[in-house]
């Protein structure tokens, strides 16, 4: 089970919660024991776990992430994104997320958040499911 | 193969090594070669792989972040923990292990620790093993 | 299908793209469809996934990780190396891709990197391929 989900980010940096959409996949693929994958081919992106409940903290999120590799820092790349390319490392290009009795089993406010550090662009996600 | 292990932080941050526990799961498992998927189900607390050896490692990594990541900054969020929510992305939900001929193939002085960034608590840490 | 790669760094500090290497286990192995688990067995060093096209976003990389972790900080630890430990779980010690149909599942310029933080020195990764 492998699917490609296209997305388009709003915001130069942006959170965006893709749980539903993964839930759907899973719910489509009938496996009820596994694990799940979400990978970003981009390399100004990321994707992460953290709380859906409260957006507030999403733009905590960003604005320190903002804060600790700030986009006008001493970079010598000319495309003037390598902000977003260091942001894209520390949070990682994929989360591995564990699936058991067909029940994602997250924390009672986890979601997956697709990262955009380089935005607003059309984007890419996959989500691949390993049974077992 | 999926557990559920139950686990109390003592600190506001700490690093609690976790791997007499999943070595305790990977034997009772059977399961001889493919992938251990350990997962943190809270998004203030993380799970990494570090240096086992010399505890001092583990602190000066905690206090390392919580310079970066201070728990007073310019936050929103009305918990107050927006702090161990951005050190949980940047370290991240969960830590994949190789299995190979029934041994978990880390470095010599290296474990798997939950990090508690928002405690003392109970805590949960979830472990999936995929054969293959 | 589990494989041991010795690798020599060079530098202090330095990314070094080990995809050929990985292309060359996915072929080696005949497994069509999916997911490859690379393992960095050092806590000095890490592996993450960035832009393989321009070798000047991977010195912007490591140089704002220098900034903000730096060699010489408030550390305790005597071997004079937890920066590169704080760095290694920053970054974090594997990566998943995605295998479907024989192919690996990246952006067009994205490429999987050794990371050293505290070189030069003989390291090792580990590539393990979970087919499903």
């Amino acid at each position: 089970m492998f699917e490609v989900i296209e997305i388009k980010s709003k915001e130069k940096s942006e959170m965006i919660d893709i749980m539903d959409s993964i839930r759907k996949i899973v719910d489509k693929s009938g496996i009820h024991h596994g694990i799940i994958v979400i990978y970003v081919p981009h390399s100004t992106a990321a994707v992460t776990v953290n709380k859906n409940y409260d957006p507030v903290v999403q733009q905590d999120i960003i604005n320190r992430m903002n804060e600790l590799v700030p986009k006008d820092g001493h970079y010598q790349h000319i495309e003037g994104n390598s902000a977003a390319h260091i942001k894209s490392s520390i949070f990682g290009s994929s989360v591995t997320l564990i699936l058991s009795n067909g029940h994602i089993e997250l924390g009672m406010f986890q979601s997956v958040f697709f990262c955009e550090f380089d935005g607003p662009r059309k984007r890419k996600y996959f989500v691949k499911i390993i049974e077992g």
